[in-house]
Order: C-alpha cells, then sequence, then structure tokens
C-alpha cells in the first residue's frame, strides 16, 4: 500500500537521467515555468557522477551548478517528486525504492504506462485522473501525447470512431544520439564521406525509415501499439479506433502527424444531433488548451517542424472536411517532441501535484 | 479529328523540356531501356537552344551528343512521338501542334489529365485505354502513379472502398532547382550560414511542409486533389474514395506513401465472397507487374525511399491487417518520383505505342 508523503508548496524534485536529451530538456523547462521546487537534484548513472550541469532556475544551488549524483535506492528518502527518463530499465529497477520513500514518480518510459493503477495523463486531457496514482504517474508515448491535445476537444464535441494517423517523426526521438547521428551523417553525405550507422537501423539523411521501435507479432511496431492503446487509456474511449503507421524523418526535434478523424455518426444519428460542421471543429479546436490552430492557406500558413522546435504548444492546420466518409475532417498536428512530447507534459504532471 | 500517322517499329521520339529533372530523366530511360528510337531529338525554349545533351541509346547521332534545338510549332511534322515535360503552359501551347501533326504526344503535365478524350495511362494498370487517345495520352501524377501500381492489384483481388493515404514527397517533385535548393539550404544549415528559400514556400531542409500544388476551394491542395480524381479515372473506380495528405519532407528523390486500405465489405457480403486475408493480399502485390514487394520485419526490410533511388519498380511494404475497420490493410509503398513518377511511365507508354 502506498502512501503519499504530503506534498509541499516547495517540492523537493530530482531528475533521473539528467544526461540524455528529455532530461536536459526539463531542466530547461523547470526553469522556464518557474517550478517552485525547494531545490532540484540531478541523478545519473555511476558513469555521469560529478558531473556538473548549470541550472539558475527556483531550487538552485548558489553556484547555479547542479552536481549529478549516482542514482541508488537511497536518492529518494527527502525527494518529493521524481522525473525518470533513464530508459525503461532504469525505471523498473528504482520505482520500487521511489514508492516506498512515498515520493512521486512521473516516468517518461513506457515501463508502467498502462498498467492498471498507473495513471497515464496528458493534463489537458485528463489531469484528473492523477489523483488516483499510487506513487508512479506516467507520462505518454511523444506521438500519442499531441495526438490526443488535438483529438480530444474534437471528441467532445462529437464522438469519434476511428483514426487513421501517419506520422512523420524527428530525430530526437532516438535521443540525442539520434539527433547527432542525422547531423553528423547529413555532413557527410554533403561532404562525399562514409556514413556511420548506429543510433538508427538504417540511414536517415535524406531518408525515411518506417520501423520505429520494434515489431508485434501482429505486424505492428511498438510504437504504433502505442498510439492505439494510450489513446484509448488517456481519452476514458476503449472503443475509438486508432490506425497508425509511424515513421522516422530526417528532421531534427519536433513531431508533426497526418491524421483523418471519422465521426461515429451511429451515436450521433441515436442521439438525434446534427454532425460537426468544419467551424465547429476549428473553434473546438482554438478553445482547447495547449493548441494553438495555425491554419490560413492563402498566405501558405500552417504548422510546421522546424519552426516549432523549443515551444511548448501543440499546432494544428490543413483543417479540412474529409469527404470520404460519412462525416470527418481531417488535419496536420505538430508538436516538440522533446517538448510536449516529453518535457514540458512531465513537468506539468508535476505541476498539477502543486497544493 | 486527329488522324494519327502510322506508329512505325524506330520511331523518332522528341524530348520537349529537355532541361529538367524529367526531360533528363526520360533521356536515361530510353537508353536504359534500349527504346528502338530511329532518332531522339532534343526540344526547349530558346534559351537552351544550341545546348549539347550527351546521349548514346539507340538512335543516338554519331557524335553521342543531342544538339537542343528551339520548339516551334514547326518541330513535329517527322516526329512520331513527342513526350512533353516542360510544364502545363508549354504542353498546351504546343498539343495543337503535335495533334496536327499526328503524332503523339505523352505528356507529364496535369494540362489535359482529366479531360474525356485523354487516355491517363499506368500502363500495369489501363494500358488498354491507350487505343481510345486522340493524339494526347497524358502521364498521372507522381503520387498517384505509385498509388495505382500498388492498389490495383488489391482492388482486383477484392474492391476498396476507401483509402486514407499520406505521403513522404521528395524535393524532386519540384525539379532540379527543387533538389538544389534542399541541398543548399541543408549545406548552408550545417556550416551556419543564412539559408535561401526559392524553389518551395518555406524552409525544406529539416522541416516539413504539409503544401504541394496550390489550394482549393475545399481546403485540400491541388496535389490532394489530382491523387482523388486520378485514382479513380485510371482505376475505372469511380466509387472509390480517396482521402490524401501530401507533405513535402527533405529527401531528394523518391516518394513514400503510407496507405490504409478499406474493402468494400457490403459488395463482398452481397457477393457472398469472404473478405481477403493478408496472404492473399501479399500475393497480388507479390505477382503484380512493375512492384517488389520488401516486407521482412525481422530482418528490418521494408522499403525506404534512399535505396530506391533511380530504380523503376514500386516497392510496398509494411504490409499488415487494419484492425481498425471490418476488414482492411496498411502499407507503405515507395518509387523513385524521377522514374515511375515520371520518366518511367512515360517512355513505358511509349513502348505500349509500339506496333
Amino acid at each position: 500500500m502506498y502512501t503519499a508523503k504530503p506534498m509541499p508548496k516547495n517540492p523537493v524534485v530530482a531528475i533521473a537521467g539528467i544526461t540524455g536529451a528529455v532530461g536536459k530538456e526539463i531542466l530547461l523547462v523547470l526553469e522556464q515555468l518557474e517550478f517552485p521546487a525547494a531545490e532540484v537534484r540531478a541523478l545519473a548513472s555511476a558513469r555521469s557522477a560529478g558531473k556538473r550541469i548549470p541550472y539558475t532556475g527556483p531550487g538552485a544551488p548558489a553556484d547555479g551548478e547542479l552536481v549529478v549524483q549516482e542514482m541508488t535506492d537511497d536518492s529518494f528518502a527527502d525527494v518529493d517528486i521524481v522525473l525518470f527518463s533513464a530508459g525503461g530499465d532504469v525505471s523498473e529497477r528504482f520505482a520500487p525504492a521511489v514508492v516506498a520513500s512515498g515520493a512521486v514518480m512521473i516516468d517518461n518510459t513506457s515501463a508502467f504506462r498502462m498498467r492498471d493503477n498507473v495513471p497515464l495523463v496528458v493534463p489537458e486531457v485528463n489531469a484528473a485522473d492523477i489523483k488516483n496514482h499510487q506513487g508512479i504517474i506516467a507520462n505518454p508515448n511523444c506521438t500519442t501525447i499531441q495526438m490526443v491535445v488535438a483529438l480530444n476537444p474534437i471528441h467532445q464535441l462529437a464522438p469519434i470512431k476511428r483514426v487513421v494517423v501517419s506520422t512523420y517523426q524527428s530525430a530526437s526521438g532516438a535521443g540525442a544520439e539520434g539527433m547527432q547521428e542525422l547531423y553528423d551523417q547529413t555532413h557527410a553525405y554533403l561532404h562525399d564521406e562514409e556514413l556511420t550507422i548506429e543510433a538508427f537501423a538504417h540511414q536517415i539523411a535524406f531518408n525515411c525509415i518506417p520501423q520505429i521501435d520494434v515489431f508485434m507479432d501482429d505486424l505492428s511496431t511498438k510504437e504504433e501499439w502505442k498510439m492505439v492503446v494510450e489513446t484509448k487509456k488517456i481519452m476514458h474511449a476503449p472503443n475509438l479506433e486508432v490506425a497508425p503507421t509511424c515513421v522516422r524523418i530526417p528532421i531534427l526535434r519536433s513531431h508533426s502527424e497526418s491524421i483523418n478523424i471519422e465521426f461515429d455518426t451511429d451515436a450521433l444519428d441515436a442521439a438525434g444531433r446534427d454532425y460537426p460542421t468544419l467551424d465547429q471543429v476549428r473553434e473546438a479546436l482554438e478553445n482547447a488548451p495547449g493548441v494553438v490552430v495555425i491554419d490560413d492557406p492563402e498566405n501558405k500558413a500552417y504548422p510546421m517542424p522546424y519552426p516549432t522546435n523549443g515551444t511548448n504548444e501543440t499546432y494544428v492546420g490543413r483543417l479540412r472536411v474529409d469527404n470520404s466518409v460519412k462525416s470527418g475532417v481531417a488535419l496536420w498536428c505538430v508538436a516538440d517532441q522533446l517538448r510536449k512530447g516529453a518535457a514540458l507534459n512531465a513537468v506539468q504532471i508535476a505541476q498539477a501535484l502543486l497544493p
């Protein structure tokens, strides 16, 4: 049985996996959002212990540098919130110690997402689920997060029956190594040098790889499976069908998604309700938390990944009626994978835990 | 009334727009396929007249160099086949002269594609339509060509009701200038220099642009509209619904497409037919002309754009059941935009005209 420590107004926050791309971004987001930490601690494997990382936000040490400490089972005694992004095996290894300490673990890996007693949370969608946690709250997969931020206001307007989504995922989803590999391969390609392939299964420079994560028995990838099951869990919509194709493309850090939404016209008919108009969908998105609509075709304005790097919002555009179904809309959705897709969402969950 | 010249076994072939990316590729394909031309002529605007272009295939001049001639209304008198890829306005300008000469125009632009008396042809799908031509045969849009090569064998197996497709289109679709701009912008980006934007509406290096061609009244782009209407025309399937999203990504010359296919289960039920299995779909594709199935998830084998540059086939992989509908499959389709998407398909039409 989990017993939470009372959450102070100024909690002690630890970041597990501070040296990774997401860990670094979490630190940046804590500072930018002025998260009211009493203290911020940097945890990592023994290999990184002693490294110094600049941090001058709330709870920073006097010299403006966090010193990385080796994470052990004893790291959580006087910690209130631990943000994990060091890989699923590390999260599994340390979860019992975090829970036993009475701290709250906000886990960015897929280790616990589908467990019944672990809320899977995108605050704009299901913040209310947070209160059911038993010491662990899971941060969803990047592709799922930005999709549900865009889908939920539409689903509240009229029930969605089916979503077909194809992703355009950046190298940052494979961490700092992925971004570096895209950079290095591109440089080598332009200078007629030999490419090195390590972070990805194939060359990523000037190429697409239609595989992210491992293959499942049904021939989907685990990344695609995550989009199916996580979306249902977050949106409390077990019957919402999702058909994803996840593709890595040679861009650095924001993900894009092409989404076709089919409304549940049987349910709308049964309830005697009109089908939603495009203007209603647009209005729902414009009023939705965390969403910015960029949709001005005449001026060639729509969301694109490069301009959104380093921003916190989920951008939606290319809104149009999908005439291939009885009632449906199509849209294009972009968000920074390291921000809303990972670090920002985790810090938003931490914010929601504050008294 | 059009009266065709009799087509000789060794026709005189002219290429209109020889200096463009597609024009150059047509010349390469004529040579590689050993198209039995009696003579090959290079036509272009006055600006390019006098340029010399190496060509050593059938019908080459003794010195192995074609000399570009200015295209005029008199250019077609003793020509049998003219392959046009110099822009829609040029095709419209010269079509009357080609038709009056009795030659056959194979047009790579969108100028005539949807006209009733102009066959729109992908030889693997509707070669029989060629015989109905009145002097003009249209080459479909690149994104449509590779999609129908993959869809048609499946549609023959079981009728398709709806297709949702998202494209990952290369810079080559914007011609040689597009490829050069991607190259130059990428180089500038890596060397911290200022980028120049000319061929595309926005930066393409390390970015996606969810707009190809102009916007239509229904908020789709013309590229998306082409995929809808051209697919219906080529496949003789007026009721086949297509929901496309067309996106430019930073790769050089092959297009990829994420395709979700929904079978017409009402039609199958009415006919008392079983729904197709994944194995049947795979077999239909494996036996289809022009298709190569690369689909070995265990060995991370699937089609990717970079390895297909310069090849002639349409590659299909990531075959799987789409469980979000009663009966459907998803797949990933890749082809070289300059080859099957343009030059190769045009030369295949020319081959089909031979006696």
